[in-house]
């Protein structure tokens, strides 16, 4: 009985990098496994990107086979309700997590992204969750995911961003939008003030709590 | 550390069904203790008997030196946001933590409610959450609390519901609107063939992973 | 047959400049009494400070016999709905009836605040009532209660506000988020050269025209 | 100083319904006086008929000298924001106020329309307003405002209505969605216990409280 | 068979504007007949304006009897449903239709407005579109009809504006919102970048389309 | 210089419908040239189905030289956003294409859905257009994509809930949910009297409107 949670690109270090900032998780119910798609690509920053890791993620989660549960890493939950019609056990994306862990936790959500371009993507899955009405703000930080693991770069530019959100938008709360930016989390609530939210954490601690409740979903046609 | 989960209304019967509810999260991080608000009336059913738990609730609250986490555990979330601008700790309420657990189950939620007069203070709640295109219907079994006791006619007329819910609203995943209804999920399961949210559970695990991952709400003035 | 005015904080000096901004409705129906809440706090400036008025506040409200009507002045409205699920006469509150109002008078409003924090309890606020796509943004002016009293520094930063929110947000009528606040309309008119709708005087003439017109609620459980 | 009321149709009979709906507004500031637009068509049943009326309204509102304010007294609103940009004192439009006045008194509307095409007409201005959310439904009674004068058909479809409105719909408050209606608010309210929102009193009470407040709308361009 | 476009200002200039911008369809089915309405303004800046010119509109629409389809060739619509309630041919706004274009194109749409004025009369559209989730923002150049004319300062500033739309209010797709306009397109896509919906093109595009897909509204009671 | 439609099942019945569908437009502009995807399902009733269609059609399209605008012709709209990020010239889902129309032709839009499990996907896609005000409701008729060929049975089913949108739900304008039922259209009109949009036309008719208009898309990165 394993969690298993998909880093749909192919790079390693973001993977560890979620296994890193899973640790909370040692002691709530089921193990945890993090895989990395070995057919992803090395980074997903567009919707074509995101859409062509849908196929190779479905076979990889078909083969896990003590798996009570997923998690799809990958802010934009590529595949999320295919893989809900392919399985019964709770399957959890971690931009969707993240937005419902962000609610719990401040009236406007601001979000931090990597590029422009990811801003429409992102507007479309919160208008599809129906939550426009409590987002502040969703600003890129204008650095791809390669980029990322500039630390200092990076770090400087969400904790500018994070301000601008918290401070032009009204922003209470924030939501990292990148699975690759797990690592920072610490540094941009120091700087800000706010609670930041994870989303592989946020993810795993839903994917955690629907496995122990035994939620199901209603029944789908094939 | 403890998480402490307080049933406001007077009734040890009622905590004794949410503790109960909990059980599967025996292994889930820190321990739960379930308290019972001696000054609280027998039900809460109109925003007035609500509204006056919060001042021993914010006194009980107080007295919990070990809380790590709290949850208000009536449909309602009297004193909400009240206990957070008291406390640095989580603080969860039972009907928010429901609806945002139900967002992760369907597109569209139905809410099995006690009373008639319940439905428009639940509106209020999910409008200010803004997640009004999500919710499928509110209807009410037109029973009490007291009168939740009594389990074959109250699990009927929840199943009744339940499908009128799924059947004419378009529901694909229900909550229960009421504390007191914790007993009977794994029958309205059963029978609508839908995922059902007992609230205190939802609230439960949010808790307890917001517990795991530290989060903080941003300074208010006292 | 009286309209009564209740002035939830224990501020005598906030009730006087309450009665002064009724002054406009002499010749309009019954006449009012505005009566402050003893045992309310010095200012209410958090969620737990407003809740912890309702008790008091319900008790206050019995004891007025020749009541026709109630406002409850203080912008949160605290206990709004109690009282409504107590007395059959026509119940207003101060931030519902000035959002109405504003509705009337122009397309999007802007509301000058206290306090940052009490933005997030207004927008949960307005979207209970499902009007945030009105709302052209809330900002505050960074002072408490305690420091309205200070004429010259409150008016200049309620009209820096203003402008504010009429230019980067563009507000067309604005909104006056205090009680405490009344005194200052004339002034923020004159100088935004938008509408001002000061809270208590909207729920006056609303309250005012419910009791002429007779409204009465949907008969509750008790 | 005077509040003129303006019925955009040629009916006296409806003319002077809506002056016996304003009576309680006697002692209530300045006097009100109901007039008739004689260039306007016997009933008001399509976006084309009620468009018609705004010119000669215009002018007939332009000759009243000693208005202080103006009701439009058309459920539709014709001509409200055309009136807004021709003179600064207040002008309230009879749908608006209703609506605005029975989200003061419910969480969910019903309008009671007189035909199936008034739906759209409605659900334009609704949205415009922004108060989707707080809509329970809006259904017709299929009868023309011709058909308004036999009082027992209208009041027996009336109710019907009212009443599906409220247990299909679950609205809790009910507005009447025609000026020709003003004289059956009494057996609707009795008949279904919900309060019931005359429009033209609507409006009155917001004009009236208007003007007693001074409100005055930004400039606008010639 | 002609699509008959009509211009309710009296200005031939901008008719032939129009005209020049819809060359483009000159291979899509019918022939397309662009008329100026004598009896309009000038220049159409204020509801007033708007709504007076429906009564000529709907005569000279009467009068086109080889019509197959209207376009109101106002950016505000006057008398769009009026027409719509008179024709059984196809009737299409150039604001609803640059809207709706416009959501094909992008995320967030902006628009370039002539006077600040004008913006809540676009915000009452948009709210009964029930698009407002999809607005970016609506700014104004400040810049009445009769000084669209002037090339270079009307070009500049509105490349001004629609900079600020794209990286204040993050617009992804423009529209431009006065039919006298028409002649900027090419120069505001260039310098900005995105996409620009020029209304009557858009309109245009949309009449021929129901055209020739023959659909018919829904018979409405005369 | 072509319009290339794909119909991303492989079923070339369907695909002939789709041709037949648009002959209307076949003096419209560029030529149209429909291609089924060999390489996808029989039949998409699934979200997983819809995803795996993506990499075999964004392939074809890359193949199509002579392309001047695309149009994915599956309700759900498979693969859109990723053959946007993918190409400059105009991509047109047909979900989409449809609804924007049927907002032009009616204020409350009803779709008829094969089957339950179409409409949550459904509603994700107009929450993410933010149009849920508009929808009046979404009905299957619980018959997968084999039996629409059926004639006589899918034809009754269609008008039975095209009857019921139009009559329970309060929708003026409907959509047919599905490209599998194009050659319906006519006989759900004269049943129902209501336009009913056929989304491969729709989308062909917004498609052709684009390429003449010359939009072009933001620059997005690779």
């Amino acid at each position: 009985m394993t969690l298993v949670v998909i880093n749909p690109n192919s790079s390693d270090i973001v993977t560890r990098g979620i296994e890193a900032a899973l640790a909370p998780f040692a002691e709530f119910g089921p193990p945890i496994r993090c895989l990395t798609l070995a057919e992803g690509p090395a980074a997903i920053e567009s919707q074509a990107e995101a859409d062509l890791t849908i196929a190779p993620m479905l076979a990889l989660a078909a083969s896990q086979e003590d798996a009570t549960g997923f998690v799809i890493a990958c802010f934009g939950d590529p595949g999320l309700h295919a893989l809900r019609d392919r399985v019964a056990v709770p399957v959890v994306g971690i931009q969707e997590a993240a937005v419902l862990t962000a609610l719990s936790l401040g009236q406007r959500f601001g979000v931090i992204s990597i590029l422009a371009a990811s801003v429409p993507r992102h507007l479309r899955a919160f208008g599809a969750m129906g939550v426009m009405d409590r987002l502040a703000g969703d600003r890129p930080i204008g650095r791809g995911v390669a980029d990322l693991a500039e630390a200092a770069a990076t770090s400087a530019a969400m904790i500018d961003t994070g301000r601008l959100l918290r401070d032009a938008d009204g922003a209470d709360v924030l939501v990292m939008g990148c699975a690759g930016m797990a690592g920072y989390r610490a540094e941009i609530e120091a700087a800000t003030g706010l609670p930041v939210v994870e989303p592989c954490q946020a993810a795993a601690g839903l994917a955690l709590s629907q496995i122990g409740l035994g939620y199901r979903r209603k029944e789908r046609p094939a």
